[in-house]
């Protein structure tokens, strides 16, 4: 692929780290630990499923700006509301983290690191900054900048996210690319001149899950994991 | 000390990189290769001295928001003049560019190392997020989070970037601390909340250059180099 490409921008939840599986394995000890009898797979989609609602109401401006760790605690309380569970403060804030605890896929680390001397390696992900600060210290992410909606204080996919990025790196958009795992934010990002990675995540939502609807060819690089990606860009 | 400090902050130039030498270096090199007999240690001292007016003038809203790349090639543009230096544009603007490859200070990388397990670990400078990725990735400084003045457009010591450090960190200003080579800087980080770490860069403006003016005790913490810093805060 011919380019003059500087700099990859990652999303990050179900692209870079694997957030269903993450909050099934912390469910599963809290439940031990307390002797809760859930779902945890379940909780975690109602969960992850409570986001982008959420962040309409941000968009719309029927919420101010809120971010990720404050939207999360509103949908985490009505799900354990609803599910009967009582956590006490200190359980309820711990377990609302784990979006900060979230592990890699399993090719994620290595291959950031395969791109790291050629590319700029930055997040932009609709998660807040600290968030992202301390997922990367959890995780071992090498990022080079870490970039956050809350920059903006606009969500994904609004245009003031991608083009604030490329401002921000002082790049031209086509100098740089977005890597996601969700067609949606790739084609808002090609809509603002960027550059598109495409990484196929079935697992994202779980075994058996349709994955998401998208056609070949559409994006600039599609692949199927971060190792695929790093050899595409080499 | 006792502290509930969980990150720290870092001004950058004159604190972690040595911008004099690195500038008279550069303009060695410059001119060995283009036959320009200069004084370039004065040309370094005389472009940081343009540093703070030129601000001066985006604070006062003379200019409109400017960042630090472009006030820095303003600034060149003028001492290339009164010097009857010509440069072409190519030379110029990697000449601007300088301040993306500052070296750091001979214990900066060590001492970073041996606080980031501990602390979480930003920047906190005038220069702009590119600028500040740039030097990162040229001189391996291993920042979890790249902040700068551009994210919060105001210039550093106004309140509002000490202030929004803590707020993206999700941090008390007094569980922050800012690290700086400069009093004045340090002290309007207080004013803020925050603690203080004060690092003596005594070569920063040369070799008999005066000191900053200072009191001992001023400060939460006052070392000598990144490797106090570092026992300091174990």
């Amino acid at each position: 692929m011919q380019h003059d490409i500087r700099a990859l921008a990652f999303d990050i939840f179900g692209t870079v780290v694997d957030w269903r599986t993450s909050i099934i394995r912390e469910g599963q000890l809290l439940g031990a630990r307390l002797g809760l009898v859930q779902d945890w797979a379940a909780f975690a989609d109602a969960w992850r499923a409570g986001y982008q609602p959420a962040m309409q109401r941000v968009r719309s401006g029927e919420l101010p700006w809120t971010h990720i760790d404050a939207l999360h605690r509103g949908i985490l309380d009505r799900l354990l509301a609803e599910r009967g569970i009582a956590l006490d403060e200190a359980d309820a804030a711990h377990f609302n983290r784990v979006w900060h605890r979230l592990i890699p896929w399993p090719d994620s680390v290595a291959g950031l690191h395969r791109l790291k001397p050629r590319y700029t390696l930055a997040t932009l992900s609709n998660g807040n900054l600290s968030l992202l600060v301390a997922m990367a210290r959890h995780a071992g992410l090498p990022w080079d900048a870490v970039l956050s909606a809350e920059l903006f204080r606009h969500y994904k996919p609004d245009p003031e996210v991608y083009l604030g990025a490329a401002r921000l790196l002082d790049l031209a958009p086509q100098q740089l690319m977005l890597v996601a795992a969700h067609p949606s934010d790739l084609r808002a990002a090609a809509a603002c001149g960027l550059r598109t990675a495409y990484v196929q995540r079935p697992l994202e939502h779980g075994p058996g899950a349709p994955p998401p609807a998208w056609r070949p060819g559409e994006f600039d690089i599609e692949v199927g994991d971060f190792g695929e990606l790093a050899s595409a860009l080499a």
